[in-house]
C-alpha cells in the first residue's frame, strides 16, 4: 500500500476556471458574478479528469491512495474577500468529495479553508466543520499568508490561528502548511513563494511553543520541507544559539516532512538528515513540475523512484514513508 | 591558499553599535542625531576586535584571506531615507577599509550599498565608485530587498537594478546578494529571510534574462543557494517547463555559490548537484550560528571541515573551492 499524501486537483474540468473567472470578474462588476449553480460538472467529466491524469499516472508509478486537496495555486485567498474566499473554497471541497466518492479506493479528501487576508482564521470553521463531518476529509490545508506573498499575517505560532489548531486537535486532523499563488512579482509561485513559505513555517515553529499548547497538532511541511533539511545544521544551531530545545524534541513529535523533492540527491539527503518517522511520501503530481527529467528519463515529480533507488532504507523504513507515517499523522484515514 | 569569500564584520566595537542606535533615534528626534565626527575607533580597537575573533579562527581553522564587508543584518536599509543608509554605509564601508588596511593579508574589502526602500538603486553609484576606487573593494553586497521582508522592490532582473549592474562589469566587481534584517514578524531574519531571499534571486534569474543583457555580470548566491540545490531538481524542471534554457546554460556562467551550510550532508549535496566550478568556499563566521554542534563536537560553522571531508573530490576540485573560483569571480582580487 503506497499512500501518496499531496495531491491537488490540478486537472479539474475547465468549467470550474471559467466559473472562478467569472466570480473574479464579479468582485469589480457585480453584474458579472455567477450564481453558485452555474457550475455543473458531471461525475462522467470528473471521472474523466482523474482517470487519465492523477489515476493513470498512479497506476504507472504505483502508488495506491492519494490524499487529495484543491488545486494549491487556485485557492488564492488574496482574491476579493471572506465571502469570495468562502464560495469558493465550497465549491473546490465539493468537487473533491465527489472525486473521493467516485474512486474511494484512491482519493480521501483533505479541504482547503476559506481563508482572507485580514480575517479571523476562526471564520474558516464552519467550512471545516463540513468537510470533515459531511465530507470525511482526513485533513485541511492551511496557508500561512493568505496575502499571496505579501506576509501580513501573523506568524502560525501566534493565537490568531489558535482556533483552526484547536478544531485540529478535536477533530484528529493534522494542516499542511501550503501556501498559494503569489501575487508579488518578487516570488515565482512555485519557485519561490512555494519553498519559501515551507522554509519560514519550519523557522516560526523553531521559534514559538505552539506544540507545548497543543501537543497533538501535526503539521505536514510540503516540498521537503523547503530549505530546512539542506540546513539543517544551521537550523539545529540557531535552535542551540537561541537556547531552544534540540529539533526533535522541539519539531519532530508534531512535524512531518512530505518527499516533493525532484531528483535523488535531494530525497537521500532529506532521509540521511530527517528520521525516517518524520518523512511521508507524496509527490504532488501533476502539479508544478511536469516534464521528463533529461537525465533519468523519467519525469521530475515520480518520487517513488528516488525513494526506491535509496539503498541503506531498509523494508521497515519504505512501509513508514510510503503508509505508516501517514497512517499516523491522518488518524481518520481508514483505508 | 584559502579564501572565504563571505565574511562580515560581527565583531565591530560596541561604539558602532551604540553609534548606529543615536542615528536611529535621530530620525525620530533631530537632537539625538550623532555627527558622524562622534564616532571615534581607534587602530588598537578595531586590531582586538578582528585579531580575537576573525582572524584566531581563521588561523585555527586554515583559512588565509577573508573577503570582508560590513555586518549584514546591520545594513538594515529599511530603516530612515536615503540620507541615513548613505551615512551609516559610509561608516561601515570605512571600518572595512581599514580592517583591510590593517591586516592586507587576511582581509579584503566589500561594500555594502546606502540602499533605501523606494529610492532609485544609482543613487548608490557614488559610494560603490569611493569603495572600488579609494578603498580597493573587490565587490559588493547587493540587498534584493530593501524593505526588510516586504518584498518591494522589483525583482533583480527588472531594469530597476540596471545603473547598479553596468557600474559592476564597468569595475568587474561581483554582487553578493544579500538581504539584511527582517522587521516582518513572519520572516526570522537569519532562518527565513536570508535563506528565502537566496532562493528567491535564484527563481528571478531563472525567469529573467538578465545575463543576455550582461553576460560578464557575476552573483554569488549565499548560504549555500538557499534552497536551490537541494531543489536543483525542481528548478532544472520549472526551467524546462518554462521553456528556458538549461539551467547550466542559463545560471552558471553568471551565477555561484558559497559554502554556508552548516552540516555536512548539506554541503555533499551542493558539491553533487552544483558543478564545482559554480561553488566558493565560505563560512560566514563569526555569523548568524555560533555554537558548537553536538553531533560533530566542532563549530557548526567550520565549513571547511565539511569540504575537506568530502572524498570524492580531487585536489584540483579543492583548489578551485577553496581560492581559483574565487579568484575568477573576484578579478581585483589580486592576492
Amino acid at each position: 500500500m503506497i499512500i501518496d499524501c499531496h495531491g491537488h486537483y490540478t486537472t479539474a474540468p475547465k468549467a470550474l476556471e471559467a466559473w472562478r473567472n467569472a466570480q473574479i470578474a464579479g468582485i469589480a462588476d457585480p453584474k458579472a458574478k455567477p450564481r453558485v449553480e452555474d457550475l455543473v460538472i458531471s461525475d462522467d467529466e470528473l471521472r474523466e479528469s482523474i482517470e487519465s491524469n492523477q489515476l493513470r499516472l498512479m497506476r504507472q508509478r504505483g502508488s495506491d491512495l492519494t490524499i487529495f486537496s484543491p488545486r494549491a495555486s487556485f485557492m488564492a485567498h488574496h482574491i476579493g474577500d471572506f465571502h469570495v474566499s468562502s464560495t469558493w473554497a465550497a465549491i473546490c471541497n465539493e468537487l473533491c468529495f465527489r472525486v473521493s466518492r467516485l474512486f474511494p479506493d484512491h482519493f480521501v479528501p483533505v479541504a482547503m479553508l476559506p481563508q482572507s487576508p485580514g480575517v479571523d482564521p476562526k471564520t474558516c470553521i464552519p467550512e471545516l466543520v463540513k468537510c470533515v463531518e459531511q465530507y470525511g476529509n482526513v485533513g485541511i490545508n492551511l496557508n500561512p499568508d493568505p496575502s499571496g506573498g505579501h506576509w501580513t499575517s501573523p506568524p502560525l505560532t501566534d493565537r490568531h490561528w489558535y482556533p483552526i489548531y484547536e478544531k485540529m486537535v478535536e477533530y484528529g486532523i493534522p494542516a499542511m502548511i501550503h501556501v498559494s499563488t503569489s501575487c508579488n512579482a518578487c516570488f515565482h509561485t512555485t519557485g519561490a513563494h512555494y519553498i519559501n513559505a515551507d522554509t519560514t513555517a519550519v523557522m516560526q515553529l523553531i521559534q514559538g511553543d505552539l506544540f507545548k499548547d497543543f501537543p497533538a497538532l501535526k503539521f505536514i511541511i510540503p516540498h521537503g520541507g523547503g530549505a530546512a533539511p539542506y540546513h539543517w545544521g544551521r537550523y539545529r544551531g540557531l535552535a542551540q544559539d537561541m537556547k531552544r530545545p534540540p529539533l526533535k524534541e522541539l519539531l519532530l513529535n508534531n512535524v512531518y516532512f512530505d518527499t516533493c523533492v525532484y531528483h535523488l540527491p535531494g530525497i537521500e539527503l532529506l532521509l540521511k538528515v530527517v528520521p525516517v518517522d518524520n518523512v511521508l511520501f507524496a509527490s504532488e503530481m501533476v502539479g508544478a513540475v511536469r516534464g521528463i527529467d533529461p537525465e533519468t528519463g523519467h519525469p521530475y515529480d515520480d518520487t517513488k523512484r528516488y525513494v526506491d533507488a535509496i539503498a541503506w532504507l531498509t523494508d521497515a523504513d519504505r512501509r513508514k514513508i510510503y503508509a505508516d507515517n501517514a497512517r499516523k499523522v491522518y488518524p481518520r484515514l481508514t483505508k
